[in-house]
């Protein structure tokens, strides 16, 4: 595929090595050499996605396998409420793989990353007999005190998630059988599962305006990552399973209605941000930010346990039941 | 192996979340939050470590895996001049690892790094079915101007090396033909091949003292790296063979000496530093520094060819013929 390393080195640089602000060296040295604003603190954070684990080449285009790695790693810093702005890119490529198939993981990444002001700045390639692997690293940068974490959320708080859970999940269902009804509906469910958008600027609104008291991504389903939240603030929430937005009944049929509701309990992938509110901030939520809809789905509580609570105020134990590579595969 | 990923998340951050200096959020969130000095440029490397191309179950301990795949990229950090600070680790890991062997690679890995002050602050780890791979993502600092690039070679430097080159080499010999003559020798080759010590002290050096016109670290052996610098900074290069030090007479046969010569030249894995100096410099570099020898083995020319000149002044082209993945493999 490539002849050289230095000729595959050569390859990237042409596509990546853009010169950039903050970016005093890039691809093509020991190591990159970059600048953050002074009184910024430093998000640090990378993702692997594996062939046959996280993504498949029958499912998935060449531009959607890069795409999701950086959007993977984009997710968390929104989730931290940061900047993103360079990237390192490891990828371990599989021999069968061709230049087509890695120039549209490239194309696929790029465009992402150009999009959100991300450089890709460097990394590491080897091509080798076994599937491939990508692990983007990604850096970003924050105003001091103002990173969003997980562990902030108080008894009291508001739960809120941005945008309609449960739609990646279900574009990956649609994918895996296809042949079924083609509309607008199903349309935007590959899409999100296949360009999943990570939610920068909500991340800087609820960071810059002191809203969020924590937040964290839903990479891994909403019961799971709710979970993580909850332990990292050693508190508990309850759900109102009625407000969770899901896939809306128009779209759907009526059985369709509680697999709809099950992915958005614990369908993975959505990259939208859970977020606690103090009753205080909770008036200065709008309904929307940027065109994606907010909604409060809940609130936490002092006991540790996650329950769910549906119209007729019946509760339920919600058990963490979304991805997780320990358990499911 | 482990029941879950919070049960593998908590069971690595009891091992490597030490609250440190610039730490602000380790292991457990969205991403790592951390702090540079005010001033200091940022310098952000990763390298990947893949089993049957970079290590073997058979001839690598688990301590040995881990060490070497951190030493990569603190060796980066090195020969930028620059101080290692954090680390991402990203694991994918063969199902068919014991927890001793994993709990051996994290412990090779935070033995290196604790020891050069690193801290490794997140990461991503998956189980799958393919063979295990290692990604390591170090993040350091360095004052503003003082990083040491590729490219700043000018005809008239002085080649200098760090170390005994070939070493490594030998030692992956020994190691995959055992039963040997067993001696301190052998023992010192071994040891270089499996626990090799990152160049950081006299990187600092060099980019404190601002003595070197150019630096790049000895990973794929000496005639591709020397390749990749003056490549990069745009100038050929003439070595004197007798000059390089490689393994010693004393040590070896006579028939070895020819193969030890080669191991020098060709040899990957010694991560010693290679750099250039000024005429106006040379002077100031000492013969070794803290234990660490250091000889002039050549000097950098106009001309852009690499050339090997031995003892009686007879020459011929040096032809980069180290190690690279996309040829050999």
């Amino acid at each position: 595929v490539f002849g050289t390393e230095n000729e595959f080195v050569r390859w990237v640089r042409a596509r990546a090595n853009i010169p950039a602000r903050g970016v005093r060296l890039g691809i093509g040295d020991d190591a990159a050499l970059v600048r953050v604003a002074a009184g910024n603190d430093l998000v640090l954070t990378t993702d692997l996605s594996i062939e046959g684990v996280h993504f498949s080449l029958v499912l998935h285009p060449a531009r959607s396998v890069g795409h999701r790695a950086m959007a993977r790693s984009i997710s968390d810093v929104a989730a931290m409420g940061g900047i993103p702005r360079f990237a390192l890119v490891s990828l371990a490529i599989s021999r069968g793989s061709t230049r087509a198939w890695i120039n549209g993981v490239y194309a696929g990444m790029l465009a992402l990353a150009g999009r959100f002001g991300v450089r890709v700045i460097g990394g590491d390639t080897t091509f080798y007999s076994g599937v491939t692997m990508v692990d983007v690293m990604v850096a970003g940068e924050v105003e001091r005190g103002r990173a969003l974490v997980r562990s902030g959320a108080r008894p009291g708080d508001r739960i809120y998630v941005s945008g309609r859970l449960g739609l990646s999940a279900q574009g990956l269902g649609l994918l895996k059988s296809p042949g079924r009804h083609w509309d607008r509906h199903t349309r935007a469910a590959i899409d999100a599962h296949l360009y999943p958008e990570p939610r920068c600027p909500l991340g800087r609104f609820l960071s810059k305006k002191r809203l969020a008291s924590a937040v964290i991504d839903l990479s891994d389903g909403l019961s799971t990552d709710l979970g993580r939240l909850a332990e990292a603030s050693h508190v508990g929430a309850r759900l109102w399973s009625h407000r969770i937005p899901s896939l809306s009944v128009e779209e759907i049929t009526q059985r369709a209605v509680s697999k709809g509701h099950n992915l958005a309990l614990h369908g993975g992938e959505d990259y939208e941000l859970l977020f606690t509110v103090s009753p205080r901030n909770a008036a200065r939520i709008p309904a929307q930010y940027r065109g994606v809809p907010l909604h409060a789905i809940g609130e936490i509580r002092r006991s540790k346990e996650l329950l769910l609570v549906d119209e007729r105020g019946k509760s339920r134990s919600l058990k963490p039941a979304g991805y997780d590579h320990f358990r499911t595969r």
